[in-house]
């Protein structure tokens, strides 16, 4: 056995696939955030979403240097999660500033929600890394802003938005769902890692129930 | 005097422009990079797109975090070189993956040297963000093996990329100039720092050179 096969024993299959899916889902919400920072409408907006696509690229270089640290390939860990990932950022493409804005606070914030979660069905030092990622989010305070102050000035603007970050979520847990049923690995890691085995339906409940609070804080829900 | 007139007082005119053009130059590169990392034939070439323009926001931070600890706007600073730096990147937009990468390369090596050649006409304080920021370039060995490879691959490329560095070289220096021109406390700072009167012609001479030096290297001299 040589010192690639060894260092790579050191991590499952299901750990490779969780932090695969996590690396691109960082690599494409810095794609969606660098896009939509270009369509700012004031330099303040634009810095603001450019700044988040750069924590994005952060957190994905932590969990490359993770995998390959472990001798696998954030190449390959990230292949199989792709389409996937793709599908949901193209069935959510906004159209306006102010989708962008929605949309960037409530990725940013489910993506909070599931590091969070995950950290307390994982090992030690895989903790480390999704509770550092973790500490580093919460740059979508100037979207959050944005927002409100957008619907308070038009309130039009508020069932059209409500919407909006209803298909976000909607878009988000359909992709989520095909790659636990695609992914045995990853369902097994979150099982086993979850108190009773309604392991996964519970984290997706989580994720709703956490989204919910936050629309109706912000004048959505 | 209030506070923030006091703190203001601490860098001069001449200062807040120069960190105010670097600043735009880093969130514009920001943009070119991210744009042109979405045309990546491979995964490898996004991400190392993605990471250079996630480079370069952490640098703009930096460069917006030391003028508003001295009371200044990085907005404002900013304002007076946005015409320039896009007349730049509008006049070089790069038409091919390889172009990107030609371009990435250059730019990211013509920056370093810039703040290489800062470093030693300024302040210790400013001196300091200036060599932080340059410990942290030289993201571009990626797009340097890329662009070799392509030559060697491929001669025929050699000469239609030699032509695309000096025109990026040339358009480089035409916006530099308009903007020293313009900016006379960025021009007296320049001077003031060099030992002799030709010091902006000096600093555009050495950036010149350089560029030349790494061109003979890549094969595109």
């Amino acid at each position: 056995m040589n010192g690639v096969t060894e260092a790579r024993a050191e991590i499952s299959g299901g750990v490779v696939d969780l932090l695969g899916v996590l690396a691109y889902g960082e690599l494409s919400a810095f794609d969606r955030l660098a896009e939509d920072a270009r369509s700012a409408p004031t330099l303040a907006g634009r810095v603001a979403l450019a700044s988040m696509a750069g924590a994005e690229i952060g957190h994905y270089e932590m969990l490359a240097n993770h995998l390959h640290a472990h001798g696998a390939s954030v190449e390959e860990a990230m292949q199989p999660f792709r389409q996937h990932v793709d599908a949901f950022q193209e069935s959510t493409a906004p159209r306006t500033w102010l989708e962008s804005l929605v949309k960037a606070y409530v990725v940013d914030n489910l993506a909070a929600d599931l590091y969070r979660e995950l950290a307390t069905v994982l090992d030690d030092e895989i903790r480390r890394i999704v509770l550092t990622v973790l500490d580093d989010t919460g740059h979508s305070a100037f979207a959050e802003r944005e927002v409100a102050a957008a619907i308070e000035a038009d309130s039009s603007q508020r069932d059209r938005l409500s919407l909006w970050s209803r298909r976000l979520l909607g878009e988000a847990l359909t992709q989520a769902q095909y790659i636990v049923a695609e992914r045995d690995g990853l369902a097994e890691l979150i099982v086993a890692g979850s108190v009773d085995l309604s392991g996964i339906a519970a984290l997706f409940r989580k994720l709703q129930q956490g989204h919910a609070k936050r629309m109706q804080v912000l004048g959505l829900g």
